[in-house]
């Protein structure tokens, strides 16, 4: 008997397997998982207290969905985000940072403090709701 | 009359120009210019003493000559790097990294120690040749 599938076949296979690592440098297998033009802003918007498909939509920088869908699918299998059931007691599924996941924070603290730096008209806009 | 091109234009068609930025937010525009999974890389070497066209391409992730050539030119642009006469005394230009780019520094950082922390396998396996 086949063992139960964690995520839906339909949602796999969406996203196909990763590529073969480029080399063992840790830059370059870092990169691998989230060097895009989105993935760390999905991470961002996790730290910011965003949990929710809706939520990460709802960001100024307006990810489109299919993107969104990918990212997330490709976060889970690396274990850098887990499934959770959503706050509001449906039965909806919510995303959370794993401790891999978490570890990532001291990356987009140095690329908020670099472009705030050299990146003239840019401001922390977003804000932590878990803070209101 | 006009003013004297930087760069020939041939080299400079090729890249088309960049996106307008996505938000204000910081790492967003940071990623504007280098979420990618190449130009870190690229940085990478180049914080490792690398500095010619030739010396990025021998790298172990072996970067097509076509990428490498786009992200030189984006990164000239965007001020990260700038073009120096070569050291081996030829009219060959080579690449170094301006202020702006040297600040990267503590983001390559954060990512080669998430790397090393998290992705089984990975090691610094590149060294600065100004060592040896």
């Amino acid at each position: 008997m086949p063992a139960a599938r964690k995520r839906p076949a339909k949602a796999r296979a969406k996203t196909p397997p990763p590529p073969p690592r480029r080399s063992p440098c840790p830059v370059a297998c870092a990169l691998d998982l989230f060097g895009d033009r989105w993935t760390l802003l999905v991470i961002r918007d996790l730290m910011l207290g965003r949990s929710r498909f809706k939520d990460f939509t709802a960001s100024p920088e307006s990810i489109p969905t299919n993107i969104l869908s990918d990212r997330l699918e490709r976060l889970l299998e690396s274990g850098i985000i887990s499934q959770i059931p959503a706050a509001d007691g449906t039965k909806r599924l919510a995303y959370t940072l794993t401790e891999k996941g978490a570890s990532l924070k001291p990356i987009l603290k140095s690329i908020r403090d670099w472009g705030l730096t050299w990146e003239p008209g840019t401001q922390v806009m977003l804000s932590n709701p878990a803070n209101h």
